[in-house]
């Protein structure tokens, strides 16, 4: 090994700038900070009220056109921890979508991978790679990684979705591709026929397999309730919780975004709770409030709060509710990070969020 | 290496009496028959009659009561080439069960898998750990590997359904296990409960995920039957086939036997094909008549034919059919042993067979 | 439901008859004996002793040329329970084959896939799929279904391997393809190629990764010693047993056979244990005695025996024994059928068994 | 759905300043920015000479203790693209860390999941879960997530070795989680443990099989090197690359990072290539350039330079070259991300990259 070169006998405030001037960062000046014992997440836990978000999504619908300049009239959950970027979590795009009666948003696609589930409205489909998929109230309708998808109102009312992409970890592994379709809107080859060939455990023999997102594109609320309804009697619990899965193999439906839905029934609560990785709920039914480390967040139909990593969480339902959750746990799981933990009592309500 | 022994000085027959005698067999005298060039299945291309099945079951209806001795009252299929054996190939076995109204079969397990595919009749549920899944024309029920089962009938006319099962090859193993369940029959827990927590894409979050066996237990046939309606829109195309699954994993519903419903569209036909693995068609509606192997055979509904090792085949449809087929193929796709084939023409029919 | 015949008024015997006529078998008359409590398997437990083995194998060396009619000079391991099928177990093929100084054994494959494992000689190679793998005594070689392969003996000592097959279990299935090479022996691309290309946890790039075979096709007995020796001592316990696997996917070797090699200290002794599905011991080295449901069995160097399905065994090695086994364990995990169970107490010994 | 609050009647610029102060953003002002057409990647490319950074690591270990304080001597690679950020790309960390004769590095772990690639030196053992693994040049070591570490310079020469972690991705998640060991080193349970219980496709069956990081912790570059040589020859190429992989399935040795060695022959060179994702390089032996997104980058041995995601890249060798490359593929493979292209003509070279 080459011996110390005699340059570099300067003292330590002067080696430390020898460093910054290659490029170079000593560990030992950052390890607390890069290295916590648990998570110190920059992420917020965060609520946007729907009597804010609503008429904001209505306003925008009478200032911004959709068109090829603008593509989208969405606005963005940005959570005031995130130093201003448009992000909801580390991990975690959430945003309102607002599409009026006779427009259309027009078609394209990326590598994020997305989700919309359906707030308020009727008479919109979400076409994707051909397909026309019907959205009312509680369905939720893939547009997975690189297909395209484009969204029409052929109905008299304004359609409010809820939007969930894994847009800023796509991001931060800078791997973002985005494509413009040729024309405005693609021709639709079927309507809901994802849906229709895919039954329940009867799937086409003529399909590739092995997708990492799921064939089935949309996944109507009317069953979702049934299944919950039928879930909280077969196991006589107050609370339940289904995933939205591909039905080819049992993985989450999109590999970048756990998604589920939670029942509570009237007056119940769930056990108070920390995992790795942050959440989106939207509260598609219901009203309660839920404590998230200390804090208590009152919640309504159609609100809409973010759950930082490694947070304790309690939801206390007043009404029977349905809580919408879009997460980052598939990532998380895949590679061995998730890690999870019950509590074993109700955590001390040390204050109240105050919605901006 | 030790010498030869003097003692061995003997000729070639000799020699081989002393091998006998060790228990050692000489492979090549035997390399031709056990090592063909392509497979030279025992079991023959067979079809038995609705027409004779029926009286036959009805009568053993009239002759036969269901006890803990005897517990079901079932006809085997028995392919003729298989020296007696009472199995309809040398993988599957084929039957037919009949239970009368009021009856009952009392509850066991086993560790062959078994599906039951309704043909006739209404009232009856068979219950699966607890689950009492209803049986209506064309629904298929399964009950895998060391599940708890028995059949109510609790209508007012007799049902007659398809039994499969994997039972030849679990016996090859030698891995058959059978239990009785204490009582003649189970409390039930729920109806139709495996249905109901399964829908399309979205299921239980607190299941363990890993069975070989679809949580799924019924499957209607009026589901299959609009998903087979929409695969042949979608593809334009006049024979389609959907495969009966484990919604978990994508996977066969059971790990042993293949699971599918073909519908062929009146007029058309399937093209000449062969693979290896033996099939068992119950012909569950429609008319037409198969090639195997160039000899003819007709059927109508309910009929049922077995479809050898890489035998050719062609379906004909006059009618507008939907054939139920049950297979060895995930067994064979699993050990690599799967091979398949499309013939360019089709086979010249040298003759047709004549049920018994 | 149509009516039954009143041509069918025929008492229970005449019906009986009826159904035979049809080719159809009461279960009623059969089920105990095919679905019994427990596996009542035909294989038996059973030896052969190296001292009967060789000096047949070296005679039918003088007596049996091979050629291109013969293939191969195989002695095949014939259970007395199988009615004279020549079989080891109901799914394990186990013979031993010799080749003598200077001969080959030509080229062909099979859809039954193959292992062979060295007890006497040198000098030898196996060439698949052009891949010339040397012979030393306690290497196992694989040749995989529909792999091309040839044996040489290029040394100046006859060789004595053991061959494994799947071939029962390929033959029930109605599955066994087989093709000559169109040359006698092939060309010779590599020497001992898939070992140089597999080290310990890197593999080329370039490779497919998905078959379900190993692509690593030899495993040489210095390599399992040492690891034999480091897994004794790491865990401090008498008997340890590794599985040869596929590098690529950590699965079995081959998808049909289970492949393991046990070693036992000097006066140690295995617990008393029974499994679902057969295994063919080879004693590779030491000597000492197995207990198979109450007979006891004694054995020594390059002895043979087989283990039926569910049969309770213990081994106990008199001196450092290494056995090498083949099982048909994969084909029944991946079916679902596998169980075992440790026993408490060591068996009774009730009998010892005396070889023919 | 609700009337339009009245008191919105704002214009555009008010709008907007609204949207802020509820912690939303409108997607139509950046949309642009955040779905670009195709990677704009804030990563730079950039090289670390050897020069450079063997004085400066040999004078941290003049000054800088290694104590419970500090724990590790590391000099982090900075990208200059990334704000200040000690990150070598947005997904990837990459440092060298120096323990001088003597010294110990304590016990700690950590969910970010570590590689160590030897540089110089000798003497030296990281204890990895009590399995102490020796260290020589061209060894790489695994530290997995949350598995206990320290490090061990028992030598009389210094080492010093590259990190690579995959601490940005997991703090990009807000999972890091970590730990100090009760006792400044582990006890050693073993020596190079790991490698002597996984041979070439044989395996313990007593272990758990279902890990997502290798059971294989170390990798000696004295097999590596050997078979390269046999890649090299068996496919007559130039380059050759060989993955380090778990040998219980085949995948990545870590899941959050891939790990690759390139040997390419003097005078010969890659074809122009671009991925999805980002590289990190290390020399380990030989000289060249890369031409990255047509900017040449000299390097010789032990140089360490970056790759961004989606730039073109082409090495080339003037000597017979060994790079070691860290990358984040197995993530992008595993949501689904990842695209790769080959390019058909060398790229044009419009500047050459000077070291600072």
């Amino acid at each position: 090994m080459a011996k110390i070169a005699d340059t570099l006998q300067v003292d330590y405030d002067e080696f430390c700038g020898a460093l910054a001037a290659k490029d170079l960062q000593p560990l030992w000046k950052i390890n607390k900070q890069i290295m916590p014992q648990q998570p110190h997440p920059k992420t917020l836990p965060w609520l946007w009220n729907w009597s804010t978000l609503l008429p904001l999504a209505q306003r925008a619908g009478e200032l911004i056109t959709i068109d090829r300049g603008g593509d989208r009239r969405v606005l963005a959950l940005c959570n005031p921890g995130l130093n201003g970027m448009p992000y909801t979590s580390t991990t975690l795009w959430g945003a309102v979508q607002y599409l009026a009666p006779g427009e259309s948003a027009p078609a394209h696609r990326h590598t994020p991978g997305a989700i919309r589930f359906v707030m308020e409205g009727e008479g919109v489909w979400t076409t994707v790679n051909g397909d026309a998929c019907d959205m009312t109230p509680g369905d939720l309708v893939l547009t997975p990684n690189w297909h395209w998808h484009d969204h029409t109102n052929a109905g008299d009312q304004p359609m409010v979705w809820f939007d969930g992409l894994d847009l800023p970890l796509v991001g931060w592994m800078e791997s973002v591709f985005f494509e413009l379709y040729p024309d405005n809107l693609q021709p639709i080859d079927a309507r809901n026929g994802s849906e229709r060939l895919y039954g329940r455990g009867t799937v086409p023999t003529d399909r590739e397999e092995q997708s990492l997102h799921s064939p089935l594109l949309r996944y109507p609320y009317s069953e979702v309730s049934l299944q919950l309804d039928a879930m909280l009697e077969e196991t006589g619990l107050e609370v339940t919780t289904l995933n939205y899965v591909n039905p080819i193999n049992g993985h989450s439906a999109l590999p970048t975004l756990g998604l589920e839905m939670t029942r509570i029934r009237e007056g119940a609560s769930t056990r108070p709770y920390r995992k790795a990785g942050s959440s989106i709920v939207v509260v598609f039914r219901g009203a309660g409030h839920s404590v998230i480390d200390g804090q208590r967040f009152d919640w309504s139909e159609h609100d809409i709060f973010v759950i930082p990593s490694w947070a304790t969480v309690e939801h206390v339902a007043s009404e029977s509710s349905d809580l919408f959750v879009t997460t980052d746990r598939p990532v998380l799981q895949v590679l061995g990070l998730f890690r999870e933990e019950y509590l074993e009592h109700p955590q001390k309500v040390t204050g109240t969020f105050e919605p901006r």
